[in-house]
């Protein structure tokens, strides 16, 4: 297995921070938006790729899904995934999303969550998830989008005389890996454009359904005031897709 | 008809001074990236949605196209397209894109070039195209990309200390109007980001085959340097759909 970041003990403590981690679902802004996405869950078989804690296993479970597998590359995840769950319809596997195998004509719904920009080898991995379902089954995902991802060197909010804060985009049509520091670690990315994402699906075979660059609404900026940056460049991309 | 800028005679004047007023469809950068989404173009019935000069239209026509429709809201535009055009089975009209009507089944192909960004009322617009297509009628259009027109006041690129150029995004979730000065004069384009363009063209019934946030290749550099700044960040969309 590679080594990878979220087995890292600091960079796991400092993720356990999060409100995304604290809250699970709830605690991620964009989720109301990726809810609207996903079909109805009674009797899916459903596999979940990054999954994390699990929240997102357990909630789907709770809607009525059949099966759930939960997949991650890190094992504390996992660890920390199987003991947040009790029930046995839940899986969960530690495999390296590089390389992952998937059985042909098994899921419903495949869903990923921040996780795809982590993947170099993603014509594979849109392969593989292509095959792994059923006839209309739905690929929905959420990664973070090419404006956020661009720059090649660190970057921060640059704000001009008026007050108006801009997002600076630079090699943007550069696709390639990407260092970033977050959570007090360096962390690699893989930036790759909106046209890429969607043209290796289309590719695939997939259909496009929706394609969002996230942003809050409202009532999220007023209860967290520090959304309304997202209103000046998105910072995820959330697409959905059948087969 | 509504006032339009490619109606101003100083602004008519300037245009003509552009690389692609010049030289065609040559003198456009995307156009060799266009013209690997075309399909074979004998024996198609062809609307050029915004044709200008009529260069597209007359190439079409060349390349084998039985009919070709090229439609412009400016007047003068048209009346230089008649004057450069001798194929009379090439027709150009003066109609206004915010309440086209065009006949139902009748294309094969729909093209409309650096256009769209102009028209406000576009749900309707697609739907009008969509039921003007035959059965797996092509719609091929580009625009400016949303990182382009963003941002509500006057936008230029950021050079670092490094001499990294940035282009400052802001306002990206805020759609609608923009009043942006191009050659010395205000002209209104409407600002919507690409997951309102595909999920409108989505909702309208078309499937999206391709899409392309444009860059220029290695060989255009070397040819026109200033092209350069377009790997930072993208200035043109294309996309491809069809019905």
């Amino acid at each position: 297995m590679p080594k990878n970041i979220y087995d890292d003990p600091d960079f796991f403590k400092n993720y356990a921070q999060l409100n995304r981690s604290i809250h699970g679902l709830e605690g991620a802004p964009e989720w109301p938006s990726l809810l609207e996405l996903l079909p109805s869950l009674k009797n899916l078989n459903i596999a979940d790729l990054g999954c994390g804690y699990g929240w997102f296993c357990r909630y789907v479970k709770e809607k009525g899904a059949t099966q759930v597998m939960g997949i991650d590359v890190s094992e504390k995840m996992i660890f920390k995934a199987k003991t947040m769950t009790t029930n046995n319809a839940i899986n969960y596997y530690i495999k390296d999303m590089e390389q992952l195998e998937l059985q042909k004509s098994s899921f419903n719904l495949v869903y990923s969550s921040l996780t795809l920009h982590y993947i170099k080898n993603i014509s594979e991995l849109l392969k593989t998830i292509f095959n792994s379902l059923l006839p209309d089954g739905h690929f929905i995902f959420s990664v973070e989008h090419p404006i956020y991802t661009a720059a090649m060197q660190k970057t921060d909010w640059i704000i001009n005389s008026n007050g108006q804060r801009s997002w600076p985009v630079n090699d943007y049509q550069r696709e390639g890996s990407r260092i970033k520091s977050w959570l007090g670690k360096s962390v690699e990315k893989q930036h790759r454009t909106i046209g890429t994402y969607l043209n290796l699906l289309i590719q695939q075979g997939f259909t496009i359904t929706h394609v969002e660059e996230w942003a809050p609404s409202d009532e999220q900026i007023s209860k967290i005031p520090e959304l309304a940056d997202e209103r000046e460049r998105p910072m995820l991309l959330l697409v959905s897709t059948h087969r």
